[in-house]
């Protein structure tokens, strides 16, 4: 993916300067990773029409030098201030940075540093604005991270069995992600089972598999960075009348959604699709969270797809739809795929069924 | 640990007096899980005189209510808007915000949601500086925790073979850290091999352990939200005489540092007790770092021991010593202890070894 870092650099800086400033200092770490390649924990990122000189301590003088294709300044202690000189000494007049971001006391202090001759500029979502539409290498990385969740999902189910507590389960997803080629797990993987299944952000917990129960699992990978995001339910033993109704009115209502991706289409649209074919079935009220999110580098990022919300897809983003009714005590559904918004409509990348799967009880 | 969130919630309304506020609106989640037990990615705890309640979305709303031992208040979209009103409802003159963790942009928009009749009062590190000494109660968590994150490293030593990809082996660890109870690993487990030794936080890769080289493992647990840190080097088949010095420099400055550890005295003198000894050895301007890190809620937190902090060590804190030399081409030696400050001194709450291990080559 390096080959295009020069190139964001310079769409980023026409950005900036619509906003009336000339350079940016770029310090939340998935926007500095996108910018320059640089992984680490601790680094700021100044960009100017001229150069990109990463600032990082010590511990990553190595990992930098690797990672990144622009200048690399090694400062003990914090980097603010060594960035601060440098925008001085560069002349830099007016300097844009992450106002969103950077907290209340760093921006004061900065502004400081920086004294009278620079002028900080506050931007927001600049970078993550770019990062909303992938390139084809993007792509690429995270149909990896699809496959590697899809996977690990497919072989784990096989094992599952009543019994088991959900935390095995999870760990069992994990460890497959992670011995297919993830990284790291996306997020902390969701096992919830029978009425915890109500709890859209279950963590797993002790209890065990019983029968005639649902089982939700939401899942993700990270391939070289980025993510990918999935939910199924299965039941234990044969499903009821109640929990086959709840399932299908979802899936129809993700179907929906999936249907409405294309681009032009507003992210509101799409939430609206999901919501419509809830109300039919008299669930809508149950589907207590928006329809999905844009993701990358971070799980959760640019486009939110919510009610309401006026962004317009375009060819090569990628979101989630993830619609979901929660039933306080009988429990909860939510089917979630990961896809592609392309020249035409939509890709979907996760490849796992959609069918109710059940767990022999 | 809920019986004592009552009283942390009064404890920090103290230091918020100090800092002529009445009371405070907490926005940073491990502060937040600290003063009503919330674990959900969203919410913003109000703490007055009076009452302390808690704002979060529809996702979280079963969840809230099981957690919790304050008012709960779901909201839709943001929790900000919300508090805003309630402060102004409440009247409450003047609110404590955290300006080291509020973004300038929220604390700019908030600022004008409280209106002239709230004025906000920037404080820093007030709930930071309560967490840094823990309860009898946090103390066990940790050390529960310590002993995952032993027992797992024993169980995967046993198992290490040349020809096993570094990945490998961090997945077996994460594994059975997952197997004996933690929720997740506490950070991303590190596990270099050969040179990559000396990269302090090497992302684990698909390189494979071959013969003669040294091999770092640095990994924790989460149990129950709470962290703990390891660091051990081995050597896969018997080490040379360089690969043993490394190691013995470094094994002696650890222990200097832990000799220094005890009640009343400074972080800086115990980082100093590690870098004199590295003196010794001409090996301190290898050390790259400062010497460990309180840890708990979060992986790093206060205190920091680093060079000329002038913080005293209390009872009850918990803190990482992990001195560690890096040698570019050659490699790093690293070793890491999570201990605890005591009435007397210092008890070293990891329980591995820190014999030179050799792997059979």
């Amino acid at each position: 993916m390096s080959d295009h870092r020069p190139q964001r650099r310079a769409r980023l800086l026409d950005s900036v300067a619509r906003q009336r400033a000339e350079s940016i200092l770029v310090s939340f770490l998935p926007n500095v990773r996108y910018l320059c390649g640089f992984t680490g924990s601790n680094g700021l990122l100044l960009i100017t029409p001229k150069t990109a000189i990463l600032f990082t301590d010590p511990r990553y003088e190595i990992q930098a030098a690797q990672e990144c294709d622009c200048e690399v300044k090694i400062v003990k202690g914090s980097p603010w201030p060594a960035a601060a000189t440098e925008a001085r000494r560069r002349h830099v007049p007016r300097l844009a940075l992450e106002a969103d971001k950077v907290s209340f006391d760093q921006w004061s202090a900065f502004a400081s540093q920086l004294g009278k001759k620079v002028s900080l500029v506050p931007v927001r979502e600049l970078v993550e604005a770019l990062r909303a539409v992938k390139s084809q290498d993007e792509i690429a990385a995270i149909r990896r991270s699809v496959q590697v969740c899809s996977k690990a999902f497919t072989q784990t189910v096989r094992k599952i069995r009543p019994g088991m507590a959900e935390f095995e389960v999870a760990a069992e997803l994990d460890h497959r992600m992670r011995m297919l080629g993830a990284e790291a797990p996306a997020f902390e993987t969701i096992v919830a089972s029978g009425p915890r299944t109500a709890l859209p952000h279950a963590r797993p917990g002790a209890g065990t598999l019983r029968p005639n129960q649902l089982l939700l699992v939401d899942m993700g990978a990270s391939v070289a960075g980025y993510s990918s995001d999935m939910t199924r339910v299965l039941h234990i033993g044969h499903p009821g009348t109640r929990a086959r109704a709840l399932y299908h009115a979802v899936l129809e209502a993700q179907l929906a959604a999936i249907s409405a991706v294309r681009p032009g289409a507003t992210c509101g649209d799409v939430d609206n699709a999901a919501r419509r074919s809830l109300r039919k079935a008299k669930l809508d009220r149950y589907f207590t969270h928006s329809t999905g999110h844009g993701l990358g580098l971070e799980i959760h990022e640019a486009p939110r797809v919510a009610a309401r919300t006026e962004t317009r897809l375009q060819p090569g983003m990628v979101i989630t739809i993830e619609p979901g009714v929660y039933l306080e005590e009988f429990g909860g559904v939510r089917i979630e795929d990961t896809v592609l918004v392309t020249e035409t409509g939509v890709e979907v990348l996760t490849p796992t069924t959609k069918e109710f799967l059940v767990i022999p009880s």
